[in-house]
């Protein structure tokens, strides 16, 4: 089994990949469309990809890609906490630490810790939080970079603090998907649709109305603009799926004839490991 | 009148800051947290933060900020495209650029022009585009930065290419933030309001049909999470301001009752400059 993610190692995707069980290789791309395009080109088998809160992509990117690009299905979630630390080089083992490494976003996270704990220490911004340990590991100097424990397994570095992020409530969430229809899925915690409306008052209002007649939760909703038609919203929505199937799918048919453009984008189950 | 906005200096948010009138001072912030603090303390009068699609802050942020930690009103919005420039420095003027610096999502929204323009260039992360530009001011090589005109501007330096961003449809949505109460403005083009319900089939349904009695038309909604209440979810929704205040006023009456939280952001008019 072939997985693509949102490279480069040692990042917030990798340690989401790891939890995937029967890989037989990970392969890291540079943006999420073309890592959600290497599942629908046969280059890959599965993909996993951050869709909510994440420190290196985009939801908006993700959505977008999943509703209008691709052919693809949720097969699961992910929601994995975000945990930087501070891992350090051998000689800033017994000696002070002059620079901090880490992509923008890792500085900014554990900005409190930084403050009280290093105040002197200059802190440098690189392309992933992956690159902060692969500079540590080739530099002379007393130095450390901020990032996850898979960074320090792979540059087999020492994690001198752990757990440093400012938030603790910080996660990601991430999904994975396949070409495989989950849409008819029974075992499922949770669904995806996306639908278009026009731009009329209470057009929403219906479609929801819909849900409550068949008894659906819905846990989240988003607008987005259409792509390429103003006036009209595209919404992405996660519903609960503990109704009956038949209800379920009564319910879901009747939202794609009351819209101008339906997705469903599969029924999963989602792994909490916060 | 001294206004605050997430630094530093030459970013995005500044150039939106450029297009208030009144200003005697500007003032620059770390995090969108303190930007928005800023105003409620008195240490500014005014603020500009990223709302959606920025490069620079998490909408997630603003929004809980907006909604759970200030009592500040909403007084304008201004969209602005996203528009990178090639800037170099006078080493460059006539030789090979060997090192282009930018923050990572300014690297990464010119990455299939730095691909077919600059493939051997090494691309290197600094902590703002704004930073790029100070760094190639004072490097003695012939190097370039991604950035914003501003940023040419400030540092007193040149474009080599103007607007290289791969995407032309990218903007950032700003709100002007001050404690003047913009509830009651009447020529206004768009109302922003917050409201939570609890966690049951319809209940949004029930919200968006009172939209519907009234005939006020959303453009725009939001679901998250409930800070720290599990199960409760907190909408963040816009509106089209163009209805008889009466209407307008007896319909948000009755969304407060009908909701365990609401509040309202503002009523604002929206300044497109794409």
């Amino acid at each position: 089994m072939k997985v693509g993610y949102l490279g480069p190692r040692g990042t917030f995707t990798e340690q989401a990949v790891l939890k995937i069980a029967d890989i037989s290789e990970t392969i890291p791309f540079k943006t999420i469309q073309e890592v959600i395009k290497s599942v629908d080109s046969g280059e890959t088998d599965k993909c996993v990809v951050p869709i909510e809160n994440s420190t290196e992509g985009c939801v908006n990117i993700t959505l977008d890609s999943m509703i209008f690009d691709s052919n693809l299905f949720i097969q699961s979630e992910l929601n994995l906490p975000i945990k930087q630390n501070l891992i350090i080089n051998k000689f800033a083992e017994n000696k002070e630490i002059k620079k901090i490494y880490s992509h923008p976003q890792g500085l900014a996270q554990c900005r409190q810790f930084l403050l009280k704990n290093y105040p002197n220490a200059e802190t440098i911004s690189v392309n992933s939080t992956a690159d902060g340990g692969k500079i540590i590991k080739n530099s002379k100097e007393p130095c450390a970079a901020i990032g996850l424990s898979l960074v320090a397994d792979i540059y087999e570095l020492k994690i001198l603090h752990k757990e440093i992020q400012d938030n603790n409530q910080n996660f990601t969430q991430f999904a994975i998907l396949s070409k495989n229809d989950t849409t008819k899925k029974l075992d499922a915690s949770k669904i995806s649709i996306a639908f278009s409306i026009s731009n009329k008052p209470g057009m929403l209002g219906r479609v929801l109305n819909l849900f409550e007649i068949w008894d659906l939760n819905m846990t989240n909703i988003i607008s987005r603009p259409m792509r390429d038609k103003t006036g009209e919203y595209v919404f992405f929505a996660d519903l609960e799926s503990n109704n009956s199937p038949v209800d379920i799918k009564n319910c879901l048919s009747m939202v794609e004839r009351k819209t101008s453009f339906f997705k469903n984008l599969g029924s999963y189950p989602v792994y909490d490991y916060r």
